[in-house]
């Protein structure tokens, strides 16, 4: 029973939600001697019910069971593998939350400075695996499953990805998560809980990418704790009146959403720190919003309920490109503003003045999709908070980070003004005070007297241009806002993600601000990886070896990685170079029969594996990859059988997703898809050389490929790719580099030595003039490099099925050959050619294999995230015990 | 990793899926001797871990902490009365999961006849507290969240009603399951999951219903168990193609959808037997389906995943009247398909042969909202059984059984043949199939040769009025398809829900089908209502005082309610009057506190409670009862106050909900609101008559409301109200009838004697005669009915706000009077006198009071739902013993 409602009253903001009892980030009360109180009911009957881990195979088997019978409501008769996965993950969650409540806990008691990581995508993979390393349970589980009749092999392959990410950012941030828990920093991360994820990729018969809804939550997920108690309300639309002169505002009217909480528990690798990963679901306003009462009927108010719920649909397939799409703005805000929100009441809860936020949250933005953040924050230190401009901008400016992920123009992002304007109109009259009214920007402003800090104008009188190429505001039609200029004036630092990217921002696109700020404002973290997914957990056998070889517990190795080193002396001990060839080819194995499961294909495992895996993009030339294999194929034909006997054997992997609008790279796809069919058909080099394309690439599909890699491509135009984090992967896993001199190659080279990496291609500082003659003085590619005009001309001539569906692909190499395909095809081919000479002395490449491992010490994430917790963040660890 | 897909196979029909190891209605695999194997894994371990019950506080104590610190993720320092709710809740599932399991694996192992419940609507309100008193539990867990810290009567406050459902049918469906569990019946419901039930019905300051949506799954729902494993696709649009002369056809293309499995558990009264209400919820189907494909863009394809979605996403909030919507179809052939798909493949499961389907199962279906089950049987026996199409009609026709609910023109269910055409082409070709080609209705087929089925052509030659009368098909711009005839021709038995309803069914809408069929198909079961909640659990007290009275325990009279007779004899029992008395006025008592706490109005408890609670319709003429408080009120004003002082003093309250569409009925809730406002204001009269409507009616509302009566009213026009089951309700617990001679109101008189209850108005038989005079020989109402039109006068002059406003629905009784209002207001006003004298007579009162209740025996839904057993379905009890 309700009671009667004003509609006049609906619209308006409410006063921000206080702390409640049954939210976590509450303490109990304590009596007059300061000692904790029992809250409720009888404490000896509660402490005798209180439950802790099950940590041994009795306790294990009893928990599964359990949950078999209840939460899954079957019975041993009709339990199945997918059965038995989710009783084990219930049981397994269960440990996962008592520990994240104790975590949590200690966070409250300890009241700590955080950090939080804000990313519109976290690309984090199966769970159950990586839970029970974590814990330190793996082999208790085993154990446990195997009396039930399962094998954990097998239940740990029922398990779907969470693919809320496209590729190297949102896996970058699922990385660092781990890597927090594990140093014990007290960092959440906050991103939004799409229904569905990253598209499931199906290939056609004719070798298009079909692109189907990635329903992950289908089958439930026993990794997210729904706590829909924590929720919040997020406007867009309506109306932003302004009140009075000093900048405040009041908004109202428009759509009203909640933001629902969803935890994700992030485990520690051998600690009991659990933190924090928040993912947001937006949920129609129970009762009204304004908009579905305006239109004044019943199915109208289910179906904008309808449309709440949409903003967090769907994760948007793009990578390294932005698009002007409402929803996408709206999905930004909506995480914003709930991340915010949450971020503020657990300061406020702590009753310290306003002004001392940045003392106890330091924020992140990954990427500019969260830019948003910044007026987000003004608008509730100024309307909310009632603060003035320059109080709330020196809080802002102290608080968030922001970490730039690329240079690459159709990357950078902007907003139409007229779509903000609409969407989120009082942000917009924040962006427009940050130009001109106040502070930044310009001298003549009224508070500008009172503030120490100087104005760009000031600092470059009568540089009109410059202050252009630095506004928030690009002139056009539309007009549009500059989310990167946002992202880097409101934050305390900004930095790129390696030591050539972090340069390239300095001198390129933010130039103009390094030279306002200074250049200490401007630093570099290079990415790093977790080693318990991407070496322990996706390669046990050369875990396993590598602790017997250091002598040292695997715990200790995989949280202080430079120990690695110790491997180098042992590339004189054949026994075990022995070894680690052999659990290579071990691993080779297992990808080939993973392929047999899955695709029914025969990998000639005896082959040098050649991977290429990552998103299909033209800046990371896949199709230089697949046009090599086209060169090598002719290359093998036109040999007599017994040259060819002599030619090393190639198995060449791709895999890789494309953004369903980005028409090229389907057709490079396509390509790849159809030089297979013709080439593994054909008996003449069948035995020499064949060629895959993986569907659906994924982060547990990298974690079979990774493995078994002999040799795998990074083959970006050089100063397109800001790091690459997959490059690591395959050097931790032993595999050998072939790059070009860009992003963090260039650092894995500087660790295990240029010998050891196979370089090729024009370097950063040519590229501008390469680009410059391709367009003011054009040679024609027969004449520029004959080798890739025939390859070329092979294609168009129908080698691989019609050749003029490729034209467009084709001509993209032909005509402006934006990413310098003529000018590396050559010594592309030349550096493929030395991985070949290399690969015939076996001996010297498995030493070659170990260097590599041995080095990449630096490219742990724990590492990365430290360089975060201490130069950036200033946060310390906080150890959990009981 | 997934392989390659060729889009040219989407859309076909796939091979209806085979019973597999997962799913329930599967039996381990036997020995050679018989003996049951254990199925997989090490029994010992196995038996060891396998948990029973909990039972004693001891471990409900314990299930409810560990639920507390793993499901909820909380401590016991922020515990609040959800949280405790929520974790209680997840303990009594669990062992609801126990006994469910257990009785599903007896069906399986008995494989007796069952029999399926298909409504459209099940109005389940809240669960945990019939739960626990259902399973025998209340009083320990009462104990072990006392010892928690929290009190029993305040958690179950914390649940929310499961509102899946617009009224009395829906509610009946809930009783019928309780009953079948209760009476060990095998008995499944099926239904639809509706992510919004029922709207939350709001009040705004001028009275005007608001409706919000009723996101009831919101805080999720511990009562029901996703069975994802159990999904069926459903089609929609696309092409049917006739294959043969045979009547065969394949259906392809258009929208694919997936309906997924969730079940209910419905625990049965002092029994093992945990029944099972089956839910289903339409999904995207996963991959392609042909529509989004077709779309041919990514967003596209998540949009339709949405529209999928939207199947199931909302209660239509219609009661007793139809209206055409393609959503409405697409809900019904969505849940009719996915039923009968799972009882197809339960049945094939027992590896009998086709034809003996009627023989192990029965189903019933729940007015004509299932009927194009009907055709969707014919359509998978022609189609995929490939059966002839007289043994198909054979199998359908002794399958179902259809209940109709009402007589009401506006209800009877059409649809428009371009919308069936469009929607389900393949079905509309079974329906003229049934026209016109084969058996029913014409002489000229083929297989009717072979038929000794009698067609009505050849039984009623050359009346072809009767077979336009009789057809499937409506001739009309649309022609439209009457779907109470294809229920009637379809099944086995028909029955109506009261002596007199099922009279009228075979008197006026299906009288020519009982001409041709004869009248032993067309029976009645008179409705009835589960004791167990409408007094148990509603009205604690009384049932205490009763079991202590007929010294008998309560699991034997709840079971067997005629025992209630025993009570007869204690009218001439003071002590047992006083008490019986006494409880009713702490009943009242409760109520005003709930409107208190809820509306912060105070209610004067020494006041005659006069109750009229159901779903707003002009049928059931609340408009005549707020005219008679009017009326009432008018007088009161009239009178001195000392002759004011010797009126019986009334409370009138109001409850229900208009359908957002039905103008009229929502202005009826207006003028309630404003006449209220108006008259619990006035000082001359508020001590004698006040009136409320409590917004929001619901099962949880109508459990304090229905204990609380002395009178309720049920005044519907004779022969609109099919049965009525809130009547029963409030006799039940010894509140008196005002009604009239209509629906199940006659039976009870008939049981409690005319002396017990206040009958007024015209009999069905007048009600035409009296139309026909309203429209061929008006009367004015100033001269036939003064009092009626005084009180209307009132309202148009502006009593009780703007008069103009109320005159469309003034107009309905000053026009036309379709539902006589004019007629019987003198009667209704005499009837209300007789109440008020009877009730000065407070302990004659008292006697009729117990006298009402003693003679309810007939109507607990136990003897309904064992007549539908023994007389439809030919089902009998499975007891389950462990
Ligand atoms: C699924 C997935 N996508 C993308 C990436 C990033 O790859 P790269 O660094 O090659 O762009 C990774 C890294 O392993 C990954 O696992
Ligand atoms: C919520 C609700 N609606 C409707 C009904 C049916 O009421 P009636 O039989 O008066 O139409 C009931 C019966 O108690 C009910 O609980």
């Amino acid at each position: 029973m309700t009671s009667t409602i004003d509609p006049k009253t609906i619209g308006r903001p409410t006063r921000p939600r206080r702390h409640v009892r049954s939210l976590t980030g509450f303490l109990p009360e304590k009596d007059a001697a300061g000692k904790e109180k029992w809250p409720r009911g009888d404490e000896k009957e509660w402490r005798s019910a209180l439950r802790g881990l099950d940590t041994d195979v009795g306790s294990i088997t009893k928990s599964v069971v359990h949950h078999v019978q209840t939460s899954l409501a079957r019975q041993p008769h009709n339990l199945d593998d997918l059965g038995a996965y989710q009783a084990a993950a219930l049981s397994v969650r269960d440990n996962l939350i008592l520990n994240w409540n104790e975590t949590q806990l200690q966070y409250t008691r300890k009241a700590p400075k955080r950090a939080y990581y804000l990313s519109l995508e976290f690309l984090m993979g199966r769970t159950l695996d990586n839970a029970l390393l974590n814990l330190g349970l793996k082999d208790e589980y085993k154990d446990g499953i195997k009396r039930l009749g399962f094998s954990i092999e097998d239940i740990l392959e029922q398990e779907r990805d969470a693919a809320l990410g496209n590729g190297g950012l949102g896996r970058l941030a699922a990385c660092y998560l781990d890597s927090s828990a594990s140093q014990e920093l007290p960092l959440w991360g906050y991103g939004l809980r799409y229904k569905y994820g990253i598209f499931q990729q199906l290939i056609s018969p004719e070798g298009n990418q079909l692109e189907a809804p990635d329903p992950w939550l289908e089958h439930q997920n026993p990794w997210e704790l729904p706590r829909l108690d924590v929720v919040y309300d997020v406007r867009f639309y309506g109306q932003a009146e302004r009140l009075d002169g000093k900048g405040r505002a009041q908004w109202t009217g428009g759509q009203e959403v909640l933001a629902i909480a969803y935890d994700v528990m992030i485990p520690g690798y051998g600690t009991q720190t659990t933190n924090n990963l928040r993912l947001w679901e937006s949920r129609p306003k129970r009762g009204f919003d304004l908009n579905s009462f305006n239109a004044g009927n019943y199915e109208g108010a289910v179906e904008s309920s309808n449309s709440a719920e949409a903003i967090t649909s769907v994760l948007y397939p793009n990578d390294h490109t932005t698009f002007g799409k409402e929803l996408r703005l709206k999905q930004q805000y909506f995480w914003t503003a709930a991340s915010l929100a949450d971020i503020l009441r657990r300061f406020k809860n702590l009753d310290k003045p306003i002004t001392e936020f940045p003392e106890y949250a330091a924020i992140q933005l990954n990427d500019t999709h969260p830019t948003l953040a910044i007026p987000e924050l003004m608008r509730v230190l100024i309307d909310e908070e009632e603060l003035d401009w320059n109080t709330a901008w020196g809080i802002v400016t102290n608080t968030f980070f922001y970490t730039n992920h690329t240079v690459l123009p159709e990357a950078l992002e902007k907003w139409p003004v007229p779509l903000i304007e609409h969407v989120l109109p009082r942000h917009m009259q924040i962006i427009y005070d940050i130009v001109s009214l106040r502070s930044f920007f310009l001298t003549r402003t009224l508070s500008d007297a009172s503030s120490s800090r100087t104005s760009v104008e000031r600092k470059f009188p009568h540089d009109r241009e410059r202050l252009a190429r630095m506004s928030l505001i690009e002139e056009g039609q539309p007009k549009q806002v500059r989310m990167a200029h946002l992202a880097c004036i409101g934050s305390r630092k900004v930095n790129g993600v390696a030591e050539l990217h972090s340069d390239l921002v300095r001198t390129t696109i933010l130039k103009d601000f390094v030279e306002f700020e200074g250049i200490s404002k401007f630093g570099n973290v290079t990415n790093g990886i977790t080693p318990r997914r991407w070496l322990d957990q996706c390669n046990p056998e050369l875990s396993a070896l590598i602790s017997k070889t250091l002598k040292l517990d695997k715990t200790v190795w995989l949280k202080d990685l430079t120990k690695l080193e110790g491997l180098l002396p042992f590339t004189e001990d054949k026994a075990f170079c022995k070894e680690w060839a052999a659990i290579k080819q071990r691993n080779k194995e297992r990808l080939a029969h993973h392929v047999e499961l899955t695709l029914g294909l025969k990998v000639n495992t005896n082959a040098l594996f050649d991977v290429q895996i990552k998103r299909l993009h033209e800046y990371k030339r896949q199709t230089l990859n697949i046009l090599g294999v086209i060169h090598r194929y002719l290359t093998l034909k036109n040999m007599t059988p017994a040259k060819r006997k002599k030619v090393v054997n190639r198995v060449v992997f791709f895999a890789g997703k494309a953004a369903p609008a980005y028409y090229i790279a389907k057709l490079t796809i396509r390509l790849i898809v159809n030089v297979a069919r013709i080439i593994n058909a054909d008996p003449d080099t069948k035995d020499h050389l064949t060629l895959y394309f993986l569907p659906d690439y994924s982060v547990s599909l990298a974690e079979v490929l990774i493995p078994a890699s002999n040799i795998s491509q990074h083959i970006s135009t050089a100063g397109t790719e800001a790091s690459g984090t997959s490059n690591m992967k395959f050097c931790l896993n032993g595999g050998l580099l072939l790059g070009t001199v860009d992003g963090a190659n260039i650092e894995i080279a500087e660790e295990v030595g240029e010998s050891n990496v196979f370089f090729f291609g024009h370097l950063t500082p040519a590229v501008e003039d390469l680009r410059f003659q391709h367009l003011y003085h054009p040679v024609p590619l027969e004449q520029k490099c004959p080798a890739l005009a025939h390859v070329l001309n092979q294609v168009s001539a129908g080698l691989f099925g019609d050749g003029h569906v490729y034209e467009p692909l084709l001509n993209t190499v032909r005509q402006g050959d934006y990413y310098l395909l003529s000018d590396d095809f050559d010594s592309y081919i030349a550096a493929l050619g030395m991985v070949d000479e290399a690969y015939s002395d076996s001996e010297e490449w498995v030493k070659k294999s170990i260097r590599t491992t041995a080095k990449m010490g630096k490219f742990s994430s724990d590492r990365a995230i430290n360089e975060y917790a201490e130069s950036y963040w200033n946060i310390e660890k906080v150890p959990v015990t009981k």
